[in-house]
């Protein structure tokens, strides 16, 4: 694969770009990045150009496009992954994976067992940490598109504020309420939301209320998944009945 | 689920155990069990039965043997998960995710984009330490069963050595070779074997002598997967495909 670098500011056209000073800074120190050298730069927005470098200066490479190549298509189906926040690391390792996988978006979930809240991810610039998570992952796999990193939002609000056709709440097969989803009657749908638990699993009302907001369980088996790899595992699922994989 | 050990000389009908000094110091020391607390003990090859603490000792810890649980069942393919030596902690990852996913046997294989060989690797105890790992992951996973995890062997020896009904190669969609495999018409064996390659992908030759050797070419659609996810994603799959999810 090629050496990629994200340019944000990359529109359709520019005969020219510059990188940030972080970009810039990997290039020429731990990519050995040089004059003349053959790169490939995307927008984050599906928009990814062959590019010579003409100025490897660290703070600010400069480059020339040559033009457009075509980018890695993107999956079919929409996904967006709705996480319950994990304890110490858990939501990189799904971040990384999510954006791996073809996600379209990410939105943090503060539920009732995470053991943090809004204002303390916030102060922490969680989302900005994640975000460039995201990007880097969009860069190691070939994606011209970055998915975006929500603010995260409380369990209520995620159950009521997403549309999409197709609504999955992940959860263990323990879980009472209504019957798990038989996946193969799930059609193909034009965008999905995945909603994936904490640590502790969802409280007994969480099920109940996003059930009563139209959300169907989905339960994967008696395997029992770590709360970091539960929706890296249910999404390969989906998009091969999806016709995605 | 209940706190859990590994006691790997624990006999069915055995009245008491002792655990290893490793797993003592973690319970007495992490876990805080006392004298009473009631947990599980399992022995890797899939019985499993509840205990009582009688004395909890950090270098021996001993238990009052209750009585036989059932074991969270096992899938029902048999999985042999053929892995090329990734780089730096690549191993760690996937022996962890494996082990979480239910296969039954982890062969590390030395392929010939490894950047090492059996002997570093022996003289690293490397399998030792992926051992560990998969120890660790059965019982956060919930599994009475650990995986065996194989000493290295060359990829020549693999391809050679597994005989399961059907064995696959991961590869990706630009790997030149016979016909990509189609999923939908996979049979539900008694047994498998997936080998998954290392972080430059296989070599001409290795995918021609797979091939020659029976092996079906299995590709995951056309995004690009890290070389410590690849199994990760298929396997889920595999397993939907099977009934095993």
């Amino acid at each position: 694969m090629h050496v990629r670098f994200h340019a944000p500011g990359l529109e359709p056209g520019d005969r020219s770009a510059v990188l940030s000073a972080e970009e810039s800074g990997h290039a020429v120190r731990v990519l050995r990045v040089r004059r003349g050298s053959e790169v490939r730069l995307f927008n984050g927005r599906g928009y990814e150009c062959e590019a010579v470098v003409e100025n490897p200066a660290p703070a600010g490479l400069t480059l020339r496009i040559v033009g457009p190549v075509c980018p890695r298509p993107e999956p079919r189906v929409r996904l967006t992954l709705a996480q319950a926040v994990l304890k110490g690391d858990g939501m990189d390792e799904v971040v990384r994976d999510a954006v791996m996988l073809g996600v379209r978006a990410i939105v943090p979930v503060v539920s009732a067992r995470a053991e943090t809240d809004r204002a303390r991810l916030l102060k922490a610039r969680r989302r900005e940490r994640w975000q460039r998570i995201a990007v880097s992952s969009a860069k190691q796999c070939g994606r011209a598109v970055v998915p975006e990193v929500h603010e995260p939002v409380t369990f209520e609000e995620i159950v009521a504020a997403l549309a999409d056709p197709i609504r999955l709440m992940l959860a263990e097969p323990a879980v009472e309420g209504s019957a798990a989803l038989d996946l193969s009657s799930l059609p193909g749908p034009v965008s999905a939301a995945l909603l994936a638990g904490p640590e502790g699993g969802w409280t007994a009302s969480e099920v109940s209320l996003a059930t009563s907001s139209g959300w169907a369980r989905l339960t994967l088996g008696s395997r029992t998944l770590r709360a970091d790899a539960a929706a890296a595992v249910a999404i390969p699922v989906l998009q091969y009945l999806w016709g995605d994989l």
